[in-house]
């Protein structure tokens, strides 16, 4: 079952849950605001659910509580942060700020950044800044992270390295949210959890076949994700992976020659504006006959029709809006232990 | 069997032909140094083998002979040029000279162009830059192919959309060459002329089934091409191509909302400077811990052992440099000819 809360309410629960857990007010306030927009574009896997997640981060410290990131070099179209894991939330709603500005003006900015704690939902960053009508590029890996191996190898190098692009178009933003894997860490805990195989061989055990067992990565030795493109043509997620570890790690200067133990994560965020290009309005128009082309193709067998990414987003986005927003029983009721163990109010359903 | 050749010999055979078949004495000098480049890179798909399929578009005009490419907008950081279908390889290097020259200031350049012709192999162009310590990423488009059809649909909308990404290393620059379709128009060609199947389902056949028959894109109604991922997450192949078409369609303003029908390159050329991140020994050292780290991954079924992107190309082109270039007889045989017809000298093998 799935129910609706009024969207201040949640917000509430969720900046009450993360002050109580000691994150300093104003990011208490920023983490909260981000995790529910998060539920309301209907990704409840990243929204409040998160919470019980960052409280034992909090608790241990390696979640910090309060300060300000560093900044490692600024040269106006390029940027150097370290984030000092604070939370990405807050993190990332700095280097929005900071870069959307810069974007207007310079047409491009490029930041990365170091050691920043989780950063969440690419979504729900990259549409904050397509929704003003700019391009917005964020990927994001851990360098302490093993769970992908290199394509041809069997032992695990590589984070998922999830990458994200969000753009405008004509009625909602394209929101692009993918990986280098062909699926997720969250994904594999989930069908280990649920005691499903992955209905394709989208793993790879420590000897290196690829299967459908979740479990491998829980095996001595370990198993690996497949990157995208599987045991058939995985060298195309490997390059993506690659790219996206060279442009969050490499380029901020801390990765994996630190053989970094302590989670993290690195971010590289890139904000483009349209008019520094052809023009905001051109832009549009190419993306809308590229999208209404692609809506216009045949559904294959399966499929009721083609979408474009951002569509479910938007839509899940009005009906929250309109009738409060959604968190499924499961989600709720991690929420509701954690606010009880804290001593938080719980707001009722709608 | 496969000759080889003195690289000034190559070079002055393909800037011979290019010059007979029309192309400005300082672009069939530019194109046939780059094609050289690539066949020393051992990449002989797209080296002196394209000078027989550029002559035809030279002697119709879709390849235009002489002129500039238009400048649109320039930003600084941000440009858009019209390449008036000039040859895509002058194009490039002009726009590389440009966008490194910035990025060196900048720290960030990025270049959308529309209305180039055939860019040829991007890792030859964004290795010109890596070599120098930059990292370089190109993609490229053509708004009149149709080939791959989103996910979830049959009709085709989208060209394979190759991307590549260059940058620095200890040895020698990691070159990632890829694309957003699990196999490109050239080896469905291939296939096709040697009445092969593909090993595994990489097409879609007209009615949204996946086949491993590359003949479907001759059907009528056409199948296509499967985009990375395929049949099983084909979704994330989809999001590159859409990435990719937005850089090079919607930013250069020039795309399928024209219902364009001459064949075209649109390409998005980004280059950054490490020295403007966080330092170019910093970058250096984290891109060879994390190749080291795959080099490191023991070898599944199969393998020999991880690659890493370039390497290959690294090996090609030390050996080129002592032995001559190697092209394969299929590609001396239709190179021969073309020459043949214009009365243009061929060189003897070493």
């Amino acid at each position: 079952m799935t129910d609706r809360y009024a969207r201040e309410a949640l917000k509430t629960l969720a900046q009450d849950m993360l002050s109580k857990g000691g994150l300093a007010a104003d990011k208490a306030e920023v983490v909260a605001e981000l995790l529910v927009r998060t539920d309301e574009l209907g990704v409840t896997t990243h929204g409040l659910s998160m919470v019980p997640y960052y409280l034992p981060e909090l608790a241990s410290g390696n979640m910090t509580r309060d300060g300000v990131h560093e900044v490692v070099s600024d040269r106006g179209a390029t940027l150097v942060w370290d984030g000092n894991y604070l939370p990405g939330h807050w993190i990332m709603q700095q280097a929005l700020e900071v870069c959307m500005d810069r974007a207007r003006e310079l047409g491009v900015v490029c930041l990365s950044i170091r050691r920043s704690h989780h950063i969440g939902c690419l979504s729900t960053l990259t549409r904050i800044a397509a929704a003003q009508g700019l391009i917005c590029m964020i990927s994001t890996s851990d360098p302490s992270g093993r769970w992908v191996a290199p394509f041809g190898g069997t032992d695990a190098v590589l984070t998922p390295n999830p990458w994200a692009v969000g753009y405008p178009a004509a009625d909602h933003p394209v929101l692009i949210d993918t990986c280098a894997s062909i699926t997720t860490v969250s994904k594999v805990r989930e069908h280990i959890n649920s005691g499903t195989q992955f209905a394709h061989p989208w793993m790879l055990d420590a000897q290196g076949n690829a299967t459908t067992d979740p479990t491998v990565v829980n095996q001595t030795p370990k198993g690996t994700i497949l990157p995208v493109g599987g045991a058939d043509h995985g060298h195309k997620g490997y390059a993506m992976a690659l790219t996206v570890e060279m442009l969050t790690q490499a380029l901020s200067g801390h990765g994996r020659s630190e053989d970094v133990t302590r989670w993290g994560g690195n971010v590289f965020l890139q904000i483009m504006d349209p008019a520094a290009f052809a023009g905001a309005d051109p832009f549009v128009r190419e993306v809308e006959a590229l999208n209404a082309a692609c809506r216009a193709s045949r559904p294959a067998p399966g499929f009721d029709a083609v979408r474009i990414p951002g569509d479910r987003a938007a839509r899940m986005l009005d009906r929250s809006r309109t009738e409060g927003i959604a968190l499924p029983d499961e989600v709720w009721t991690r929420v509701r232990a954690a606010a009880e163990t804290l001593g938080v109010a719980l707001p009722s359903a709608l």
